[in-house]
């Protein structure tokens, strides 16, 4: 195998039908690509098939124009199909306010190398995080979200992310609700971070309903945010143990943790073609 | 200290007061016992304070002359007062259905030595366990529960339990909700396990809740049981991580481990005189 | 896809070569299989492929004579292979000698479906499980052992086991060690659960190793048995943690949770056709 | 309670004895303190007592002359006493190479108030991180290590210690062994975190070690350093599952976040006065 031949990622969906593993790596196969993972699974209930498979173009013609082609293929055989060529990094935008432990830790890692993206935009209601954002080298733009002004300021976020071409929206412990307008007018994904564990604890302050209900374990939640608040599609989930010594403010500080490690598990994941949404749900596939 | 010296157990809780860790401590050792562990805590909203502590009681006193004294100790000092003698191990009555996975799970684990306690009687509203139960050597009572005959059941239930001088119940994965009225009457503790992290998909069906939302754990929290339905004090809670691939099936094979183990340590932490109740929480001393 | 087709998992390993994925698929499809799950892995380093492949068998074929089929078909593409029908449940047996929670942990699994498989026989150099064993209705066999007779007594069990026709032997907490001899004979696979996180704490008295070094976790790790002692393939582990509150006594407690879950989870994948093992590793399919 | 009231900690160590409670809160109690949180344990075995204690001043001396009090009553009644007060944040170094996941996430933790310290001094054999520290506000020693000058470098770094009062060393993945001259002579506690769950895997490349063991688990192990290479008194540690398809680099990968809440929570631990060590193990008051 050529170690640096370029790879692809195809994520395929559509009615299971008998064949397709076979038919999908014949193709490959036969344009002279090498699989290195592939995966799937099938809903019975539902009658869905899923795939995702990896290969190294290895033949004569491009990444790109392999993609092409395999889209057309995956148009012939009823699938909807996905496909990213391996080093197009997708522009990223953080939505903050003025908590700063998801922020760090995203930048973090991506500047550790663990993001297949590239972080091209901080936005926020607060200038809190400007300076550092400019430390980290990464332009910061400054929204200010009040009541009355709220579309307005929306309608300069989907401005702002559309001229600088962003392909996923991280919503960083940004504390405002997205209106159902903006999640259905930006037309990309965005991911959020709920500190609670789904359905548990939905809407505002989860670690004070949390404590005031006495669970012993708290935990976050990382989802699609959709129009419906706190119900979109999860990702991924994490929790940790409490006791009753611990007060709302242990929890926060414990709550951070947790937090940073399941939103960077669900962007990474996201980053590297490994989810698929049906019916509110999501195939993650590892 | 005398390996073998009786030991008391002793829960105190009251209104918080300067000097209480110091008096408590002072009347043990006045007394001639020798503290093993005492832990405490005060709830500085609710300006509640809560102690356990244990010791070795090596005056010249019995233990039972002891835990009496200290009885009208504790009154003096304002506290809601505990006490239990090891070696005293109190009457306890599993209530199961068809499900044998708790059943035989907190059997095995009192007979290995775990449990101070006697597991005295099993009920049940079928015969499933039956022959079970009499290979264990525990009388089983069977008796039907259909909703004409309800109140007529618990009446019978609450009988064999009183007569039996049952210290604690533990619904082990019993499959009837028990009413208001029962648990109003019986004056004695009833663990639950509910097969789901509450407050999360309380109610019927939680596995089944829990696929159709495409959460990524699954939980079991054992608690209290009171008039409210799976709104009770919380004791334990566990999760294990699922994926798209889990059917409900699976989500109910992987959650009895869980179920296992979390009745197990809240049924432990009961019988080794841990929880305190208060305002619908528990404190935990571990 | 037709419910009731019997189905076929395979296991392939050899060396890397192009297309394999796509062969293997094609084989199946153009033989009226339908794949529910197929997972693979390839070992750069090393150069080795590896996969495992299910499919429901719905040609003309029996499942016998696919499978028959099958073996020639990996021959043919220099694969290893190893294929299972469904429900040719293989005969098992366990080796114990006291300790009964690993015991009647795997025995009630399988009682309630989990393992796709018959335990058989029941081996022990003490008889303290003898009647419980024959209150399950499996054969018990007593077989001493003492330093002067072991082998003897080992060339008794291999007898045994083979005259049952094992397919797997479990060592529940059998607490002889095994000769070279006995495991390079015996021909079939030894599953043993070490109570350590190998590999630290190897060899006798683990857990009063771990008290003596004063770790904050425990452990347990299931392997398949060598000639060199717990220094076989490791299948699973797992680890609790522990605080400087807890005995020898309190960690034996501790630890039998984990190696009964521990245990059963590489039994489970050991039935289900899970497990490929190379170059003193193994790759576990999940 | 007075909710500004300065505290106290104090931690004893010594011969067991009866009455060792009653003593130290009755002493509490009759100088004015109120006790906030106190814990304790006896080692039966080594017939030793530990205690934590935590009391709000509330007498008419201030925290100083209470905390010299106690200094000399810990002495009457023959225990080894160590008493901080709060608000008084000792200074702390950092020794870095060029790895810098736990160098930023300690200091964003410190600098997020999770820390009761200071971080004054940054000392590297690489000027990898010099800018970073910079960009903190935090002084960076540049201190190479080359095998001929490794002794006069680490007399340098423990003059620059000792100038800079510092009175906690961690080694945030500082890839230098640290002689046994230099642990003796620092006279301060030295946390390192070493990339195992120890005793497994002691020394060089403890991924890559596991890597060839083929483990499921990888392990982080903070601890206190001492003359014998990663034999010292271990304060926590923590593990994740890998399977067969972690690569080397993913466990190092894996392993970034282990090795940052590990390290962390020992530092935590430590900074709060929870940790006493004896017999080369550590009670570790939670």
């Amino acid at each position: 195998m050529a170690p640096n031949a370029p790879r692809i990622v195809a994520l395929l969906s559509g009615p299971d039908q008998k064949g397709l593993v076979s038919k999908v790596s014949s193709w490959i196969f036969e344009n002279g690509g090498n699989i290195i993972h592939a995966d799937q699974h099938h809903d019975p209930e539902a009658g869905v098939f899923f795939q995702r498979v990896e290969w190294a173009v290895e033949g004569e013609r491009t990444a790109e124009e392999d993609a092409k082609a395999f889209y057309a293929f995956g148009d012939s055989i009823g699938m909807k199909t996905h496909v990213a060529i391996s080093g197009c990094n997708p522009k990223v935008a953080l939505m903050v306010s003025k908590a700063d432990h998801c922020f760090h830790d995203l930048i973090l890692r991506w500047k550790a190398g663990d993001f297949p993206c590239e972080i091209a935009l901080i936005i926020s209601n607060h200038e809190t995080l400007k300076e550092a954002s400019e430390n980290y080298g990464i332009p910061f733009a400054y929204i200010p979200v009040a009541r009355e002004t709220k579309s307005e300021a929306e309608a300069q976020q989907l401005a702002l992310l559309k001229q600088n071409n962003i392909e996923l929206v991280i919503m960083a412990r940004y504390m405002q609700v997205l209106s159902p307008i903006f999640l259905d007018t930006i037309g990309k994904p965005v991911i959020n971070i709920h500190h609670s564990f789904l359905p548990a604890f939905a809407g505002a302050k989860p670690y004070h309903q949390a404590h005031k209900r006495g669970v012993k374990l708290i935990g976050a939640t990382a989802h699609y945010a959709t129009a419906d608040l706190d119900q979109g599609p999860i990702i991924h989930q994490a929790v940790a143990n409490i006791t009753h010594r611990n007060t709302v403010r242990d929890l926060i500080r414990k709550g951070r943790d947790m937090e940073k490690l399941t939103l960077a598990t669900a962007v990474s994941r996201h980053l590297e073609n490994r989810i698929l949404v049906y019916e509110n749900k999501t195939v993650v596939f590892d």
